[in-house]
């Protein structure tokens, strides 16, 4: 056995209470080195005698591991556990004490795993609406200008060319709720709007005011008119929190500026020094990013104000959560206030933390519920638009994804193939529609929620910023008719069918996904693949996939 | 390479912020399988251009693996890092995707692993105080009876019998006042003192009234005055937080027996149905006992009358901290609103949970500063007591040990060789002295603080509850004169010279611990071992250790 590769790690994605009255429990072991793994578990009172023993399901495998998983009934929660191990004629027991030969129960109070107790408070609920939405990414300045009355004099470039950094198209909140109908036909059911503060930028992510809509984007009347009419359509809206950092425009900087020490809002920012210079770019900021002022989430005051922030955009419009930008540079602390300000106001209410990389310490239900999934991104990015790797390389780095969260983190998590912070997926894919809707299909058969960004549905193409915020042209909209009918079909699949846990695996060379009765297979090589199953063969012609449905 | 034995964890005792400006990277790899480990690191926003490399420094080993170690000097805290690993001929560079022959630094932004941000509010900071203190834990009514006025008709054994489970001896709290010049003597700086508030018990864990002293210990002036003259012989003292759960005879859950669904206090406690039964024990409990009721700490009333109480005792007699009873099966909600509360009321006291196990979902920073560390305790027994196994595995289960935990936790622990729930030490090895004063030293030399069992000194023995708290013969209170000046030689040494890191390991069996100037040789073995360094050869006598200093 090799004895270095077996991992569990107590209180973590590896022991965590699914609900409050069950644990799941994972192991990790070198890949096709543990025949068999069992679970030996007991209230910890009563551990030398009411031990039970259960063997744990092989759920998954990546490159290196294979990971053992077991579910624990746990009405009295405070479990006491060990591992039994078994390689061919070798055999470990695996306790904190790691892998020994013997175990001593009589000791075991010394030296088992234990989940000592699940607090209801400490538990992270699934949001059950998760199960069925689709998000559908909208940066407001693009999507659709409402017409109607605004000073339209920021608008410095028409519909439809090609955007620089500084471009300004007119996009608006209106023109988004004139959209709703088609959004709802497409089959999106959550709306996630990039910034729509008061700020001076195309993108709104240096916020001025945090307490009003942007006028370019309309009024707060708008926002309202648009959230209510989602609502009414069944459709949640998210709005893009940036609490990281501010406009050195915001006037609570600029008193910062202006007055230095004596400033009441001098420690609201981290500056290094008696006063800020915007030249010297002397404070913390957002990467090196003068006009964009870090705020100190330490301070309670801003905490405060940024949590009020939240709350009052709830209560006015009915926000229905949270996209957290810089979600990862702010204070767990400032997190842990926020999420319990936000799910007091609204239980409901979804908190997703843009972070690119393992957010664990940010997932233990205490902060966001999930993340935007880049590294779900660079994975789809790898096989289907780089030609990185093949179908088990694929199929490994999504096992190990989904292994790096807990199983309600994976089920809340917002998968995406683009944003407006990466190049359009069809770009990178050198247009090749093929292995966008390849990638699509896998997007929507993963776990957790699938997120559009606006546009994929009609083949929309673009570069890294600013070129990945093209406008949207409604004369096309219906211009990939095969795509946008791809799109159409998995949003239905993934609000009625597309239910419990996931099954990956490779044959041959197809990539293959099970979920209930679906079953997705992806071929992302040019030739035709085969797929056996109980006695009968299809096949899937080159660069495409097919869905079967059982029963 | 066994690649499936490296191991890093992002923001985990394996990447940590030591301090606001420096960061702790930790790297496993499989034991001598990586000759050398470097970190790749840079601030996030300057990875292609600003990495800088250092090589890790194998830090320490145990039976499987190998930590390298790397301290990364953080004023711009927003570092991406990877690892470049070498074996033989073998090279891989380590990231989020695992281990790869190659590594595409331009879409690093995917998959380096990160240190965010280093945010203040979510440092752990370590105690300074902690370095040269030593704890003595005593178990009230068995240490001192002070004599003076009390009702004395709760006491039903003579001091010095052996204890049954109910037996009152008398001590109390002017009998501890009275002996701190004898603690002061022996070169404690630091008291643990078990419950004292109102209980009907002789161990006081099952709490009727946390607002009052118990009189069978004295009165609230008593504790005042115990902790102002230990504070005048600079001596902390640590109370006990029974906060998981109180006596059946707590007013409030009398109220709930009572009154049922209409007792305001119904949801202070967790009952399963519409009345709590004594009898049929429909209620959460600790353990299996009926007569203490676990508080349910997710209730805010709960919350904040516990908090209430922790604080008024830091007011009213200014306690230096808590030692947190059955602290894991408390939420993890509660310790951290109970952390920022105790820190505010003072920054320098300490929070030392009651965990027996890995405890690290609690040591982040945001609840305890350290537990007891009874994993300790169970690698001494086993070697020094049990003889279970050699001076190579004993070092092996202290590196797994230190591991676990941040650099800072780790100098913050609560290192015991017993306490009220164990045996004693010394009956546990038979009584054999040698064995206590060896184990003693490693107490000693061990990163954080050593707590010794009151008696422990005078070499008192017993089996586990009751027998493990005997009174304090203080007829014999030099009896040993050996281990009583050993105690006295290790606390002056703990308090004076003790300091930095530690470098354990073996030399032929005889095992090593060296700290600064200072090296500790521990023979565990029945013969003479000898020790080499720097061309001078040293004998140590079987069973028995030696402490050098150099310089």
């Amino acid at each position: 056995m090799n004895r270095a590769a077996i991992l569990h790690v107590q209180k973590s994605q590896y022991a965590f209470a699914y609900d409050a009255e069950t644990l799941h429990i994972r192991l990790r072991a070198a890949k096709g080195d543990v025949g068999s793994a069992e679970l030996l578990y007991a209230v910890k009172y009563d551990w030398t005698e009411g031990r039970r023993r259960v063997r744990m399901e092989k759920r998954c495998s990546d490159a290196l591991f294979d990971y053992f998983f077991a579910s624990v009934p746990a009405s009295d929660s405070r479990i006491a556990y060990i591992f039994y191990l078994k390689s061919g004629e070798e055999a470990y027991y695996y306790s904190e004490e790691g892998l020994t030969k013997e175990y001593d129960y009589e000791k075991g109070y010394y030296n088992f795993f234990q989940y000592p107790y699940i607090n209801v408070n400490d538990v992270h609920p699934l949001l059950p609406w998760c199960e069925d939405t689709v998000f559908y990414q909208i940066f407001v300045d693009r999507f659709r200008d409402g017409g109607g009355e605004k000073d339209r004099s920021y608008i410095n470039r028409p519909w439809g060319a090609l955007p620089a950094r500084k471009s300004f198209y007119g996009g608006d909140l209106r023109g988004v709720s004139q959209k709703i109908g088609y959004l709802k036909e497409l089959g999106v059911n959550a709306i996630y709007l990039t910034p729509v503060f008061a700020s001076p930028s195309n993108h709104k992510y240096d916020i001025v005011d945090y307490e009003a809509v942007d006028p370019m984007f309309g009024t707060e009347e708008d926002l309202k008119a648009l959230i209510a009419s989602a609502h009414g359509c069944g459709m949640r809206v998210v709005l893009d929190a940036v609490f990281n950092h501010c406009s050195y425009l915001n006037p609570k900087f600029q008193d910062v500026l202006r007055r230095g020490k004596s400033s009441p809002y001098f420690d609201w920012f981290v500056v290094h020094g008696e006063e800020a210079d915007v030249k010297k770019a002397n404070y913390e900021c957002f990467a090196a990013c003068a006009d964009m002022p870090k705020w100190n989430t330490n301070h309670p005051a801003v905490q405060d104000y940024l949590i009020g922030v939240a709350l009052g955009w709830m209560q006015k419009c009915g926000a229905d959560g949270w996209r957290l930008d810089v979600a990862d540079e702010v204070s767990h602390d400032f997190w842990r206030k926020f999420r319990r300000a936000v799910k007091a106001e609204n239980p409901q209410a979804i908190l997703i933390g843009e972070s690119w990389h393992d957010a664990c310490a940010w997932l233990q239900g205490d902060q966001y519920d999930s993340i935007m999934n880049y590294s779900f991104t660079k994975a789809c990015l790898d096989f289907f638009a780089f030609r990185k790797y093949g179908a088990q390389a694929f199929c490994d780095r999504l096992s190990e994804i989904l292994m790096r969260n807990t199983d309600q983190v994976n089920e809340m998590m917002l998968n995406l193939l683009d944003s407006h912070d990466t190049e359009r997926f069809l770009t990178n894919a050198g247009g090749d529609l093929k292995q966008l809707c390849n990638a699509l299909a896998v997007l929507f058969f993963f776990p957790g929620m699938p997120c559009l960004y606006y546009g994929t549905e009609i083949g929309m193409e673009g570069g890294y910023d600013p070129d990945s915020r093209r406008t949207f042209d409604w004369n096309k909209e219906h211009r990939n008719g095969a795509l946008s009918a791809l799109v159409r079909r998995l949003t239905k699949l993934k609000r009625e069918k597309i239910r419990g846990g996931v099954r990956m695996y490779v044959q041959g060379e197809l990539f293959v996904m099970e979920r209930g009765a679906l079953t997705l297979l992806v071929n992302n090589t040019d030739r035709e693949l085969s797929f056996s199953r109980d006695g009968e063969k299809r096949f899937v012609k080159g660069q495409s996939h097919e869905i079967l449905e059982r029963g």
